[in-house]
């Protein structure tokens, strides 16, 4: 599938009718993912909390597991050796394992196991797959209730000249993107701070509100370099932080761009920037004559360290 | 006390004496701070994961805060307004409240109030008051244990001139500070990012291995800008993370300029390389005839939001 079809068929992604089903006698919920695969588990954090939700993005697992925690591994191939290593970590303290895979190691260690149908795309270009088990599972996102946010990702596939837009005016100062989001959309702001990595290989950075207040403010007034950063700022949904965004415009004397979601619920919004995303980055590395698919050193990388 | 006292009066915070204690019933810890004040809850985190750590950095709490969660507020002046606003939620909820703080508002909130002595410290020159409570109540580390980071520390206060280095060639380029760190120091990292933002007033990026090798490493061998890019990796404490950072450095053919910490434990290397950071960001400020105190727009933000 070339790459431009792997982002369009992120919507059909929303239909994945898989769930995680939750235990009984869970008190805290482990989610173990690296990469294009631990973003679902970050995004997923934002919107749930009814239950301590503590991330691994490592070897390693913090020391309360145990036969209480349900330990949810996500790894598209199925092959991550940090999630792997976690989840065998996790199984020997007897934690309830649910893995999120498309088979391979991973998938045989599951107590309930979630096999995603299809193993060609990019892992970062199957979040849906990752994701909708558990917005499904835990009732956040029912089966039937994702037609709005399909229609506002297929708004985004036939038209994204905005992201295209975004996209030049980067190449044109071969600026550093900077990403500014806020609850419940603070995973974005890092989602695309991960594909401009990957999808344009450039090096960008991402923070949230009202967290950047504590310590970036400074360094936007006075850095060096800032005529080689491009600050992106999505609309946030608290008023707070709006004036916030204001303020911090207005005294740093910096652009901001605002990214405005479209969308009649956060989780919608959600959607709608996360895609919003994929399509700016997607047109930066088009620009750059730099193929978004090839992370041909992610795999050199893998087989060296073997 | 001038900027430079204040970085050398960090050893003396090592001997503060109180600590936090756990309530009987406590299932679960969330930790409310920002910033400079936040950076103690991070660290704390890395080094303690018996229970549940939930580290919050905005106004809101999550939805799991009950009676049986020890709510620690960690504010150095006592009136960070995200903090006061999360923790008035959590007492609300009749979750049991510790606070660490100076005074003020926050301070009366508390069950449990750590009071710290002095008030007149930048707050991100005060995380050692904040620190120890922590490490001190869950024992990790026990009143006298402190005496070998107390002497790594003064061997920096005396002899920082490796830190000047590292300034001096970041300033000679223009550079972008790129800081990579991994278990347990992934927020040392990132405390680095902001005191460069604090100290030096430049915009710094962290993150963390093995996550960066799933999206920064193709970007860190293709950017643009790699000229204004100074990247600095820590001498990890595990062999895996160590193979990774000398594959990653040789097919991206990028210099990561090694950081070595001293220290016989992981915690002495923690502290060695928190108080390294500070020096860094402290040099570079000095170059660039920027005074590392003058936090004067977050100042002017805090007054214009009210």
């Amino acid at each position: 599938m070339k790459f431009i079809d792997e982002l369009k068929f992120l919507k059909e992604q929303l239909k994945f009718k898989e769930k995680v089903s939750v235990p009984s006698g869970t008190d805290n919920i482990v989610i173990a993912g690296m990469g294009g695969s631990g973003i679902a588990g970050k995004i997923f954090r934002e919107f749930y909390s009814g239950m301590p939700v503590y991330l691994v993005d490592d070897y390693n697992i913090p020391d309360f597991v145990s036969k209480s925690t349900m330990f949810i591994a996500i790894s598209y191939s199925g092959n991550t050796e940090e999630t792997v290593t976690a989840t065998r970590e996790a199984k020997a303290k007897g934690a309830h394992i649910t893995t999120i895979s498309s088979g391979a190691l991973l998938h045989v260690l599951g107590n309930q196991r979630i096999l995603i149908p299809r193993s060609d795309l990019q892992p970062r270009s199957a979040t849906g797959y990752m994701l909708m088990p558990l917005l499904r599972g835990f009732g956040i996102m029912p089966e039937g209730s994702e037609e709005g946010a399909y229609a506002l990702l297929s708004v985004l596939d036939k038209n994204n000249a905005q992201c295209l837009a975004h996209a030049k005016a980067i190449f044109k100062d071969s600026a550093i993107p900077i990403v500014y989001g806020s609850a419940p959309f603070k995973s974005i702001a890092y989602r695309w701070k991960t594909q401009f990595n990957e999808n344009s290989k450039v090096i960008g950075y991402s923070n949230s509100f009202p967290e950047l207040n504590h310590n970036d403010t400074m360094a936007i007034a006075h850095t060096y370099q800032r005529e080689h950063m491009y600050f992106m700022v999505f609309e946030p949904e608290d008023s707070r932080i709006r004036k916030r965004i204001e303020v911090t415009s207005k005294i740093t004397q910096a652009k901001f761009h605002l990214i405005t979601p479209k969308g009649g619920t956060a989780l919608e919004k959600m959607f709608y920037l996360l895609h919003y995303g994929d399509y700016v980055t997607y047109h930066l590395g088009v620009l750059r004559e730099i193929s978004p698919t090839d992370v041909s050193l992610i795999e050199e990388l893998k087989l060296e360290i073997k």
